[in-house]
C-alpha cells in the first residue's frame, strides 16, 4: 500500500467497490473491469481507475481486474481481512435487529457483546448473545480490547453512551439514532440515516 | 432548475448538503459557505461549488449560501418540499424500529402504512400505525397512490415482497435485507448496509 494521506472520499467508496466484487465472486466470476464496476455501481469507469491507482497496480491494461485478488487486497486496504469484534449497545428493535443480522458474515464484523440497561432485559438471549449490563459496559469493553461499536439507543441516550465508549476505548461508532454525537477526533462516527437513502430516490420521482 | 441530465452521484451528495444545512438551521446559522459545508462534511469546497452550480446560482461570489434559500431549494430539487406517504412491510424489529424512528420529521417523509403476514400482528398498533394485513398490500397501496415503501422482511420474502410493491405501483424502495432485489429500470432501490459504514471506519483502525 502506497504510504500517503488518501482523500476520504475515496474511503468511502471503497466499501461499495469491494461488495460489488464480492457479489461477482458469489456469482462465480474471476475477472471484471473497471467499466462493469462502474455500471453497476453508478460510478464511471475513469473514477474507479483513478481511485484503485492510488493503493497500486491491481489490473493489467485491457486485460481487467481478477476479482478475488482485489478483494484480497480491498480488504486488506480497508483491514476487513480478519473479523473485528464488535459491540451493540441498546437491545430494543433496533440492537435486536443488529444482533440477528445476516448481513456481517464475511464482511469483517462479528457481534460479540449486546449491552442494555433495562433489569428486564439483561440476562436474557437475543440468537447466541446474552444480554449484558450496561453499567459494566466500560470495563467489559476494555477487557476484550473491543474497537467497534453499533449504538442502537434512543435520542436522548446517544451522547452519554458514546462517552463511555470512548471512555472504554472504542475508536468507531455506528449510530442509528438520529442525532449528532459529539466525539474526539480520533474516534471514527457514522450514521445510518434512511431520509438520505429515500431523498437520493424521491429526485427521480414526479 | 436546469433542464438536463444530472449525473447520479451529484444527486446522492444533495441529501448530504441539505442534512448538513438542516444542521445549521437549527443551529440558529443564517449563512454558510462551501468551505464551511466542506469540512463539515469531508468534501472539498470546490466540489460541493461545482455540483450546486449544475442547479442554477445559488450564492453570491464571496457571500456566501443564505443557509434558509439553499435549505428551500435543495428540498424542491429532491421533491421533498412536501411529505412523501411511506409504506413499511414486515413489523418485526427493524419495521418496528422504522415505524418509531424520529429521523423522518421534516426530512419528507411520513409513515402511514405497515405491513405483515403474521395473523397475531395484524390488526395490532405501533405507535399510531395498525399493522395491516400484508395479503392486502397491492390494493392498499395501489388505492393510497403511495410510491415508497421501505422493505423490512427476512432476506427468503424480500424479492417477493418488492414484486407485490412493483405491481402496487412503488417506484423507490428502501431495504434492510442484506440481499440484493431485482427490480425494473423505472423503479429505484437503496440498502441499508451497516457494513459498509463500518468499512469505511476500519481503513483508519490499525
Amino acid at each position: 500500500m502506497v504510504d500517503k494521506k488518501i482523500p476520504d472520499i475515496i474511503i468511502g467508496r471503497l466499501p461499495k467497490y469491494l461488495r460489488s466484487l464480492q457479489r461477482m465472486d458469489r456469482e462465480g466470476r474471476l475477472v471484471t473491469s473497471s467499466k462493469e464496476m462502474g455500471e453497476r455501481l453508478g460510478i464511471s469507469a475513469a473514477q474507479i481507475r483513478k481511485d484503485l491507482s492510488q493503493f497500486g497496480e491491481f489490473g493489467k491494461q485491457g486485460k481487467g481486474y481478477s476479482v478475488p485478488f482485489l478483494i484480497k487486497q480491498l480488504s486488506e486496504i480497508l483491514h476487513v481481512n480478519h473479523d473485528w469484534e464488535v459491540a451493540v449497545v441498546g437491545a430494543g428493535d433496533i440492537g435486536s435487529a443488529v444482533a440477528h443480522y445476516k448481513g456481517f458474515a464475511n464482511r469483517g464484523f462479528k457481534i460479540v457483546l449486546l449491552f442494555d440497561n433495562d433489569p428486564q432485559r439483561i440476562g436474557t438471549r437475543i440468537g447466541e448473545l446474552t444480554i449484558q449490563d450496561y453499567s459494566l459496559l466500560i470495563e467489559t469493553i476494555q477487557e476484550k480490547g473491543i474497537k467497534i461499536a453499533i449504538v442502537a439507543v434512543p435520542v436522548t441516550s446517544a451522547q452519554e453512551v458514546t462517552d463511555n465508549l470512548v471512555k472504554a476505548g472504542v475508536k468507531a461508532i455506528l449510530s442509528y439514532a438520529p442525532v449528532i454525537i459529539n466525539h474526539p477526533q480520533d474516534v471514527y462516527v457514522q450514521y445510518i440515516d434512511p431520509s438520505i437513502h429515500l431523498q437520493r430516490m424521491t429526485y427521480y420521482l414526479d
